[in-house]
């Protein structure tokens, strides 16, 4: 495969600056052998590689921080991987209209920063929010730690330009406060994952800023309290705005490359944070209360924000943590709150029958935890039963009335489990929608709901 | 056109009682001749209709309330109207999961009452309120009052029951608090209008109830200054749950039916509410000074729930004050908030070109208003000088970057401007989505994008 005279100038052409754009971060992504990348400066470059990869039947894998957890932005055989990653301007933030318009490009912390500026809040907020991009966000309607109080990506994205394949330009949406003309194109796009076409405008929606959150740890030795503490938090009138569950075998993880203070041997840690503005303090020791009530063995409770984010520390150390602890696969399964228990101890029982190691954690407040399934990284067999027993969990999670993915997107490496989870006849009508956007199949092809 | 056995004892004989389900609530909608009337009394019958509708060709209009004002649930000639009304239960209301499961025909203030009853709030308040059902909400993606704080109806809609063209039936969405599994279809039916399926049971999302709102009311004596007044209060950290905004010939449509204490000659009034827990005194105080500054000639401001009422009751007033006024079209367009005063003004000069009396109000915090359009119901000429006039507003709208739906919907009258707003390739898009899902055409035809 050899790109046209056109694109060639915007091609990545160094073997080791390209190997860095075959893979994004999901556990075991291998760059194929043949592909080409091409970096977009502007919209008529990403026009002008949708018309040509139309033209040829070239596969072209839309691409932004490579961040994704799902194998969604690796590199295809003989395709070309769009990068949007330069298209970093935010084109407009106006706090009357309550609205930022951005590039693909834009670092999801660099929009957040830019709306605080002006007072306001773009609340999405992935645990990679440092380094991922808008573009990815809404390539997979990405969610994070707020999402308890504030919801996901869909909920801010108001419209969106977007380049078909073979180079149509369409605009989705609208920029006012509402509209509902016509057909909602705009969510239909949000969370295809590169599927349907690529994004290169989002309209996104800002709120008012809350306070600065004030934090509370609680530790529990039995998972049935913490689980208690979360019904109590969910039922509160002042939402908590970020709710986070760390299971025994996480602990020990993240204790195991520092001193984050969790004690030995409990079952679980709640964190929770309170953001609303005048009653942070309030709050918080509100939340404390419902926690020891729940029956907490102890509560620390932040007084400022250098407390609140010690108290975050071992939540945020926690991605390095489980990276040091192994090469492992990385779930996103969401369940009824109500059910976090038994799918924590369903986890717990996969574990101790299969011999594969997994902790549990993240987004409790949500019912949305990342468990994760260590293997060695060079054993086929440990590897093979890391996945059975992945899909074990998930199989739990279906049965709970849960899903397969909260916030990471379905990518490759959960495509298997789709059908399950959303029945023939929706996966119909998905590769219909598909097909109706992408005739010839050039868009992140075997992906989601296509493989 | 006659119904098979299996659906005639769901159908309505009695023609009185027929010709009641043949319109909504559109201006100028006429029954067609012919057309068959069946009540759903479960999803059985649904799927019967839809079956029977696509072996046969059958145009279906799918109908909740009736008090659709875009004339998109109108009955169609030899067709069938499907009424969803009867389906009244609400299954499930879970506090703790923050969902209720409903029937379409549920009404909207049923729900919200069932939700209050948790300390739980279904936020989307058409002015309809009190007879319009779920279904028709989720149809038309509806709105209301309440929208400059909390959103629209598809923020409050997480999965969907749907009966396809044949009956095939399909879950869309998710129970739990977050999922991205496949493309989001929820999204594609919310505001569909009926017609890519027909929606049999709704997933909404609760949240924690605010307090009983505080109003406040202010006159100006210019536009500009009224303008000046919503645009601060759209940069308040705590915003107004309700902004609502009447223009001089709208205050004296209202004031001809009944004192309500406007004063006459003032070019606008605006309503304003606060409603946050524990600072709605302190939020509508600091509202009323905004007002002020603004240069409000008079601010009125509530100190209890009856003061409360008693300032709304101009607006609530205000659908039978255009009624009594006269035979008049009901426009919905929605445009930036800033060019809220260009629209205003725009419309005055309409009417004084054209002879055609205009009153201009609305949803004014969200740039969403309603400008209707007066003309004698016995003379064409008449009435096609008001749809003229109609037409001229929804170009100038169109022009500032807005909508010409904000919360209606298409339905059959707005129709032959969807393409002006979203351009071809967008509708190009919309019928072949819609030919997907109803390849024989038979969901209400010829409505929204597709006349």
């Amino acid at each position: 495969m050899t790109l046209p005279e056109s694109l060639s100038s915007r091609a990545v052409t160094d073997p080791d600056v390209k190997a860095t754009y075959g893979i994004d971060e999901s556990v075991g992504a291998l760059a194929p052998d043949r592909y080409e990348v091409v970096r977009a400066r502007d919209l008529g470059d990403v026009v002008d590689v949708l018309a040509h990869a139309q033209a040829t039947g070239t596969p072209v894998v839309p691409q932004g921080a490579r961040s994704g957890l799902a194998g969604g932005s690796v590199a295809l055989d003989g395709g070309i991987v769009l990068s949007l990653e330069g298209l970093t301007t935010i084109t407009e933030l106006d706090a009357v209209e309550g609205i930022a318009v951005v590039q693909p490009g834009v670092i999801n912390a660099d929009l957040k920063a830019a709306a605080a500026a002006e007072g306001l809040f773009y609340p999405p907020d992935p645990a990679s929010s440092a380094f991922c991009s808008i573009g990815g966000n809404v390539a997979t309607n990405a969610g994070g730690l707020c999402c308890v109080k504030y919801g996901v990506t869909a909920d801010y994205v108001r419209g969106l330009e977007v380049v078909l394949a073979g180079g149509e330009v369409i605009r989705t949406g609208h920029r006012t406060a509402k509209g509902v003309a016509g057909l909602d194109l705009t969510g239909l796009f949000v969370g295809s994952e590169g599927t349907l076409g690529v994004v290169t405008e989002v309209v996104t929606k800002l709120v008012p800023a809350p306070d600065p959150a004030l934090t509370a740890l609680a530790t529990f030795d039995s998972l049935s309290a913490a689980s208690d503490a979360i019904v109590a938090l969910r039922r509160e009138r002042h939402r908590p705005s970020l709710l986070e569950l760390l299971d025994e075998p996480t602990l020990a993880a993240v204790q195991a490359i520092a001193d984050y203070g969790f004690p030995t041997g409990c079952a679980a840690v709640l964190i929770v944070q309170a953001d609303r503005p005048g009653h942070t303090a309030e709050d918080v020791q509100r939340y404390a209360a419902l926690l020891e009530e729940a029956g907490a063995t102890e509560v620390a409770v932040a007084d400022d924000a250098q407390e609140s984010e010690a108290l975050l520390a071992g939540r945020r150390a926690l991605h390095h943590a489980l990276v040091a602890k192994g090469t492992h696969f990385i779930e996103d399964v969401c369940v009824p709150v109500r059910q976090l228990t038994d799918l924590i101890t369903a986890g717990h029982e996969i574990s101790a029958r299969t011999g594969v190691e997994i902790t549990m954690s993240g987004h409790g407040g949500d019912g949305n935890l990342h468990p994760s399934f260590f293997y060695d990284a060079g054993d086929d067999d440990s590897r093979h039963r890391a996945e059975e027993a992945f899909g074990e969990l998930v199989k739990v999670a279906l049965g709970m009335g849960g899903t397969i993915t909260g916030e990471h997107g379905v990518g490759s490496l959960k495509a298997r489990w789709l059908p399950d989870e959303v029945g023939a006849a929706s996966i119909e009508r998905q590769r219909a929608v598909k097909a109706l956007f992408d005739p010839r199949g050039i868009l992140n092809p075997g992906r989601v709901y296509w493989s």
